[in-house]
């Protein structure tokens, strides 16, 4: 691939691809409060939206299945899109912006992603296309925004086809028809149902998709299949009459495609302003045209959508010698942050631990939402003291999909998450707020939190080691313990560091007798893990419930797992003796060029006794894939016990680039963190490192919180903030702006002479590197010098 | 559509079709006792088999919905087909066959449709192509015969390409690789699944899709993506290399393509054998090759298919002035019969009205399959008497889609189906047959029936009309009686009808009793009907819940319904002033030049207190749609009543064509009659008639007995065979054999002088035109003379 194709350079806030063949599936993503639209660099698009659960309004050309966010979204030519044609009225030639359908020579090309929408700028035939998709805060609706430029040198007449896919919307009833009287096409179905009672959730549907126009144009085609005729998508034959045929869609695929005529003068343009979404009536639809079909409305929209994702920006600003790694951290990680906070995936009931993990990250962003939400969840918890395996968030929300199959961690993220909340802000006022059960008992959020951890204590075999029932986090475990006798060494371990978690702050509120408790139940669990699963240089992942333990020396396949590891390291089970031997053998079996694979060697085939991928996660390509949510625990213990050098190329390899080569191979913009990157590095070099794609993850929560109290350690306490970066030894500087409970902190870094750090706060040197009393609102300068060796 | 463009020629049981344009999703059907494949005649197939479950071996390329057979199949660039690319390596130009994805200009088309294999055969840039699909009667295994010959009066250079697209499998895990040990291409995926019990079904399922070759190619390809390259499907990267690249797939989607390389002189040719199909491990994919890759293995796969075919081919072969009837009659019909009753749609749990009706057909082809299906409906009776909605067919089965949603109506089909075994066989000992119900009683086939009838004589409101419930057959109407009180007009006259086909039956058995107690019922349903839904002209369609009668002239949507008045006829609820009336309103509001309209007008949206659309129809399309199993009901009705004109042409209508225009609109070869013609003839005519292209309907068995009873008048009856033929006026002579009780009756029937239809057997004249005491084995010549005016 020649250098030139590609270019995805940082420019402010934007990341560029110049060519939309160098990576096919790069894409950016936009959401609001109701919706999410990932558009890939050649014009494809998956959108959906809320109502309550999530529902489209363009379809794919057959019955598609309604699951879970799927990753490697395949695209195929149907596949939805939004699409302009241009044909030249002199020669007849045609393409088509961005890419597809035509796949025509550009002359230029350009993919701009931002963080408040995305643009495409490319020319072909001398005719140059700015396309700019924007979504407003609250609205299901798409504003687009072209542009036609002649850059030809000389007068050109020209017909441009805006062409939005409708697709496959219904098998009860679907049609669609141009309506001069509200602007544009609307098509129209019945969604599908089967009983009774779904009509009464159905009939507030929105059923119709529209595509409105600003300006009229000269013809329109609402079906797709004589849009395309015998040409295809690539040269539809409607493009070879002089003007669309103005039909209608009956019981047929929809499309939304309007014909232009225009006469460019060399260098004129022309604006064209479009909006594209679902609505329930024709009043819906004439009030969002007024709302936003205009400039005025397209830029209000650009600006309170700036401002909702500004509002987002998170708690940390740095500047160091990698430029790169600053943009992805000032910028693109908290709006994915964000993103996870703010609409918990765009899904009704979100696994119990996503959403703890996912409100976890709010705690540097708007950690308002984060008491509610833990508040939220509480309220869900059963009277044992279990938590659910999802929190609906609706009502009428039910638990689908991975939500259905049991799993027994769910109460391990209540401490673990509270703990970066506690950190933040310092409230521990939470722990006193009552929160009613759906059980009917009112408790507090320290009581039930407790509750929730004398479960986990409970939840354990006659070894002492944690149930796994039909699995726990992250791992592609499914019938290790589903009847009902296998742990998880993950678990137990995971427990232990939850109970210390948790038994820290039943120190911190003087609930000692608590403290000892959970103390105690933590080193139980841990002299039990090294009793039962110590493996010699490493942790087994479980034992099965025919009594076989895995995940060990002796195992061909699946013989190390990277999460019990971790998990060991960061709930007290190893020793430092064991971290060293842990850490050798993760570097010689797990790492990879594209980050630490989650288990190897990967399973070629079900091992009847150990269980095997669940639907939870994408199979195979997650059995031996560079699973990030399980690869950023790694680097959070690493950090946990100052393996600063480590932590941070681990780190450092979760964001694509900066090498094109490294770009290219992973298919994908440094515009958020993929849930995982292909594994099975040693045998399919080929795939290898390839981004899912998908952008839901609970990876970034914590490659924040890595970057916060790791990289630049500037970790919040109940006395204040603690200062104690781990910069790599290739940094001897580096700059930070902290915003903490209120008060901003201007940092400079810098590798001092001395054997330990100082901290100097306005210039005074604070004793125990920990600023205490701060006050809202004021600014605090502070220098740190790393110690020599650093 | 110029008229050579089309030619749908009959040639002997063949339909042929010249062009692939003209009729773009004509199609032709193949199934065996364990899948079915249907194919366009642009490559296109959908196919299907079980395990126990329908599944597939070439998917879609998303994750499509596990659904009911959809009609009107969406076809897309990417949907699943099987294809030859031709690459002239002298030119470098392309072109597919059967046409799909190249869609490049041919020399001649041909698309032949026989009763036991497909063939296309086209010509493209002087190279002819063959191509040949035959199934074997019992494995799974698409197998290809493909024909190359040279037309072009000069030596050519070829590549040859076979490309059978194997689609997204799985998401959790997918690949394909070439295996030159099994000699072909092996994709490999992980069935996706949520729940630990799944597993267990899933273990066994075939989850490699296999394409193997006779003859090793020179070069192959398993990913589709690089296939297909920037060129896209009509011009396929990978087709301007000198070389496929040999590449794998790995958790990408797979496609089995090979590359041969062949030299042909003028008139020269070369042939191909191909199998494809799924398999559950290699040891089966080298069986499958073994028993059917070579010379003799399709030879004999394809003699077995053709007397597996010719095994159902039915009791009653015709000759009249109307060739295609005849046609469709002798090979089609009862083919499209045996279908169903062979196979039950391919489904696990048929509705019990489909089984029964179903079953019922196979009276004709092989009673005693009849006489299984109907001992095993019955086992699944409830301890009430009411029938289930669906007959569970497998151990594990499972009411699925529509048949979790209470419809009252399955004990009618019991005497309506058993009516027509017991005419053809006389097998009245089945009524003596024990069946022993899932309830822990036995009962006799009698016992049941009679037990279904009381059930039916219950279900009744205070005004003595028939439940709805959540629906009823063949109507869309769903809310109608959801909350327990809404009444079904239709239910009700053919509760009276079934009550009266029982009372028959208790008399010939002199059970004389219950005979006069399903008489009073009938009767007194029958005034009941005439009191609250006789509407002047019409019988109204129900009542709701909120005691609206509806289907009634004051209706401006929905005003009549055809079944209410079709069954009123059958089930003696309308006198013959009445029936008048009712079919006066019915040429004038329902007929259309594709058929009769199962209501009028369609409703344009809901109408809360009517009930809408289900999900067993295709939405609007039913709703206003020429439905043919409600149609055929209608013309039954005529033939029950002697109108023998009316009820011919409508019986007529039901097959495509004979006019050219007419194949054209409807979009269909007549190699079967489908579910339904799109209706709302009047509102819009372009896509009024336009043929649903799926096969499963309850309709065919209907339309035969039609044929038999009615138009040929060959009817079985207690005594023996009553012979009453009503052919249509334009008929001056018609010839059948009739194969009955293991005889065989050659007929001739021509108009005659006489008042009365005047019957000689074997030349003896028979005084009440019935044939006692049948010897089977036996040959009878029937001369039959029509009365003057009949």
């Amino acid at each position: 691939m020649a250098t030139a194709l590609l270019n995805p350079a940082l420019q402010g806030e934007r990341y560029e691809l110049h060519s939309p063949t160098a990576m096919p599936r790069a894409a950016g993503f936009l959401w609001n409060q109701r919706m999410m639209i990932q558009s890939t660099c050649r014009g494809y698009a998956v959108a959906q939206f809320m109502q309550p659960e999530p529902a489209k309004y363009a379809y794919a050309p057959n019955l598609e299945a309604k699951t879970f966010m799927q990753p490697e979204q395949p695209y195929y030519a149907h596949h939805p899109g939004r699409f302009i044609y241009i044909k030249d009225e002199d020669t007849g030639e045609i393409f088509s912006a961005p890419y597809e359908p035509v796949r025509a020579p550009y002359e230029k090309f350009l993919f701009s992603v931002g963080k408040s929408d995305l643009r495409w700028s490319l020319q072909a035939l001398g005719i140059e296309i700015e396309m700019t998709l924007l979504l407003p805060v609250a609205d299901v609706v798409e504003l687009w925004q072209v542009r036609i430029t002649n850059r030809s040198g000389r007068d050109r007449r020209l017909s441009v086809y805006p062409y939005f896919p409708v697709g496959y919307m219904s098998w009860m009833n679907q049609s669609a028809e141009y309506r001069a009287d509200l602007g544009g096409v609307i098509a129209n179905c019945v969604t599908p149902y089967q009983k009774v009672a779904d009509y009464f959730k159905h009939k507030n549907f929105k059923d119709k998709t529209f595509f409105l126009h600003e300006q009229p144009p000269v013809a329109w085609e609402t079906k797709q299949e004589t849009f395309e005729g015998e040409g295809g998508l690539h040269n539809p034959s409607a493009l070879q009459q002089d003007m669309l045929a103005n039909g209608d869609a009956r019981y047929e695929t929809p499309a939304a495609i309007v014909q232009y005529r225009l006469e460019l003068a060399d260098q004129a343009g022309q604006d064209y302003r479009f909006i594209f979404g679902p609505a329930f009536d024709e009043a819906e639809i004439r009030h969002l045209r007024k709302t936003y079909l205009h400039a005025d409305g397209f830029a209000r929209a650009c600006a309170d959508y700036a401002a909702y994702i500004a509002s987002g920006s998170g708690c940390l600003k740095i500047e160091t010698p990698d430029a790169e790694l600053d943009n992805f951290v000032n910028h693109w990680l908290p709006r994915q942050v964000f993103y996870h906070g703010d609409v918990n995936r765009l899904t009704t009931d979100p696994q119990t631990r996503n959403y703890l993990q996912d409100n976890m990250g709010m705690s540097f962003i708007k950690p308002a939402v984060t008491r509610a939400a833990f508040i939220h969840a509480l309220s869900q918890q059963e009277s044992s003291g279990a938590m659910p395996d999802g929190v609906l968030l609706v009502e009428g929300a039910e638990l689908k999909y991975i939500n259905q199959i049991p799993h027994t961690d769910h109460c391990v993220w209540l401490p673990v998450c509270l703990k970066a909340y506690l950190d933040e802000t310092n409230d521990y006022a939470l722990l006193q707020e009552v929160v009613p059960g759906h059980d009917g008992k009112s408790l507090s959020v320290f009581a039930r939190i407790t509750l929730a951890m004398r479960w986990l204590l409970q939840a354990r075999d006659h070894r002492g080691l944690s149930f796994i029932a039909q699995g726990d986090w992250c791992d592609p475990m499914n019938m290790v313990g589903y009847k009902g006798k296998g742990v998880s060494g993950w678990l137990s371990v995971a427990t232990a560091y939850a109970l210390n978690l948790w038994a820290e702050v039943c120190g911190t509120t003087t609930q000692t007798e608590l403290q000892q408790e959970f103390l105690a139940g933590a080193r139980e669990i841990n002299a039990a893990v090294n009793q039962y699963l110590w493996d010699g240089n490493w942790f087994g992942r479980g034992i099965t419930d025919d009594d076989v333990v895995f995940g060990i020396s002796k195992d061909k396949e699946g013989r190390i797992f990277l999460n019990p590891q971790s998990w060991a390291i960061l709930g007290g089970a190893a020793d430092e003796g064991q971290r060293q031997k842990m850490i050798a053998a993760i570097e010689q079996q797990l790492e990879t060029p594209y980050g630490v694979a989650m288990l190897a060697p990967a399973y070629t085939a079900m091992r009847d006794d150990v269980g095997r991928v669940t639907q939870k996660h994408p199979g195979s390509a997650e059995n031996g894939s560079v699973y990030n949510h399980a690869a950023v625990f790694y680097i959070y213990s690493l950090f946990s016990i100052a393996e600063k050098e480590r932590a941070y190329r681990l780190l450092r390899q979760m964001i694509p680039g900066p090498e094109e080569a490294d770009y290219l191979q992973r298919g994908q913009l440094p515009v958020y963190i993929p849930n995982y990157y292909r594994g099975a590095y040693y045998q399919y070099p080929r795939t290898a490192g390839r981004s899912s794609q998908l952008f839901n993850t609970g990876t970034v929560s914590w490659v924040y919180r890595c970057l916060v109290e790791g990289v630049f350690g500037l970790q919040g306490c109940h006395e204040g903030l603690r200062i104690n970066p781990q910069l790599p030894s290739t940094w001897n500087t580096a700059k930070a702006v902290r915003e903490f409970r209120g008060a901003r902190f201007l940092v400079n870094i810098t590798r001092g002479l001395a054997d330990t750090v100082q901290v100097y706060c306005d210039g005074m040197l604070l004793p125990d590197n920990c600023v205490r009393q701060i006050q809202a609102g004021c600014e605090y300068s502070l220098d740190v010098l790393l110690a020599r060796d650093d």
